[in-house]
């Protein structure tokens, strides 16, 4: 009987793995800075990895019942890798590329649905439908409607991060548009909107000297009371409340869930989208439960390995 | 053998009616103003419109196999009409007014999800998901998804209209926020809009000296070339389309249909909406195919007898 299961969630810095037993419990897992591959030798590394873990495990590979990947890019329904600018690949046939490295089947999907279907079957609340935002390098998101993922008739369903949230923002953003939710509500975002909050006032503050300002700089500065940093966060909360009650507003969910790395910022986060949802929220969803991902950085490989079907 | 069905679509304005036959065509049709009257006495007086419609059709009570009733306002899954302001309904307990007057059983709906049901069922195109939005006094939308009308949790889904555009907006919306999409996309709104920029503008326009300006005045002066109603047309257009790229960004949609009673004034609403749609809208649902709906004002009448179960 073949009873294990490999999840696996690669990320632009870091690839996790994690191997699950029949009742979905996590036996073991690992977790590695991502080597700079190009698509066929990072598939040849994950194979090995896998050969590698389960033997660790003490797990025949013969008892493994599949492997769930999820990545930071488009995915078609055949499998095609469209564009993942965080790993430098576009157009992979990645299904074609795996099976000539293994037996195991395989299951692909872009990395905000993996882990809003990690934090929908494992995490702390059990609703039908759930808004799932990514806070990262960018912002993702994705969408589970009774139990389903919604991938949406060309892939593009819960991509916030690229919602038109300020016609009149003069920079642009990667996808090349101007004004998208991510650059106000990502990391980078984040530190966007500080610097120019730093230039445009004289504000005294600590991130007036920090060279390489990061958003972990900024949250920190926010916790000591320093005003740039409270206006960084207004504008993240501002921006990213009136983006939720739109998505909201589409589809009405039971719960808005944050996830992503920069949601280790914790409960102020959440704090500051509230703030705002609330006010901008149309009367049936005000109310909506907003919390943090309660897997963090876990859900993606719960998520992978439940793309793998019984 | 019971095999006619009669749609209801209950305006602020018009009250409509068809019978259909098995095939689920329409056998015969009816429009009338709506009386301003109370739940109870409205229900009694659709139940003898019904007795008084099949009669003139010469079809037996007794064949009828159900009817569907779309109402404007938010309705609970028992069938309680929380708040119908255009009919200055609160808490109707539908289903029980209705069974005190008809053995036929009744199955009710929101309109724009009725509308949106007859546009997907027996509209021009066939399609999986539809975002439906309906312009009228005021801005409505419905979400299908794999065939199925999307409620949401709390009957909320595909509330399109009040989005937060505009956090700079001063004006109230009904709904007590300020910004709404309704406050530039409906008819009313649209007028709005015109008469903000009469104001703070010189232009020279024929909408200067209308009394009662109404949106067909601003559609009309529009062809003769009017720059103020040109300039209202940007704005509903400008911000129709930003927030359909919204919400073709939580669901990615096949296909984008406008419907309501504003959607008479034609394929210059689609010209505007495209032309900002297309520029907001985030790569994978750049192309979202967006048309009016075919089905104009029957689409109501329609859907509502696609709510009767076979």
């Amino acid at each position: 009987m073949k009873n294990y299961r490999v999840g696996i969630d690669l990320g632009g810095s870091f690839i996790k793995y994690g191997i699950f037993d029949e009742h979905k419990r996590v036996v073991k897992k690992w977790e590695k800075p991502t080597p700079s591959f190009e698509a066929e030798a990072m598939i040849r590394s994950i194979c090995s990895d896998i050969v590698g873990f389960t033997k660790e495990a003490s797990i025949r590979d013969n008892k493994l019942q599949g492997a769930g990947l999820g990545i930071p890019s488009s995915i078609t329904s055949e499998g095609i890798v469209l564009d993942a600018p965080n790993l430098g690949w576009k157009s992979v046939d990645i299904k074609k590329v795996w099976s000539c490295n293994s037996e195991i089947p395989l299951y692909v999907e872009n990395d905000a649905n993996v882990a809003a279907l990690g934090e929908y079957f494992h995490g702390s609340s059990q609703v039908d439908s759930m808004l799932f935002v990514t806070l990262g390098t960018g912002v993702g998101g994705a969408v589970i409607i009774d139990g389903k993922l919604i991938r949406g008739s060309h892939g593009g369903a819960g991509e916030l991060g690229h919602f038109p949230m300020n016609p009149m923002e003069e920079e642009a953003c990667n996808c090349g548009k101007k004004g998208c939710l991510e650059q106000y509500a990502s990391s980078r975002g984040i530190v966007r909107v500080a610097k120019k909050a730093l230039e445009y006032s004289d504000k005294k503050s600590v991130l007036r000297d920090k060279t390489g300002l990061s958003a972990e700089d900024i949250f920190s500065a926010f916790h000591e009371g320093d005003l740039v940093a409270v206006q960084a966060l207004e504008v993240f909360g501002e921006t990213l409340g009136r983006a939720l009650a739109c998505a909201a507003g589409t589809i009405d969910p039971q719960e808005i869930v944050i996830g992503g790395g920069m949601s280790s910022a914790g409960e102020v986060l959440v704090d500051y989208v509230k703030k705002y949802y609330y006010q901008y929220a149309f009367t049936p969803c005000k109310w909506t439960k907003i919390r943090l991902s309660s897997l963090g950085n876990k859900a993606g490989i719960y998520g992978a390995m439940e793309l793998i079907p019984d």
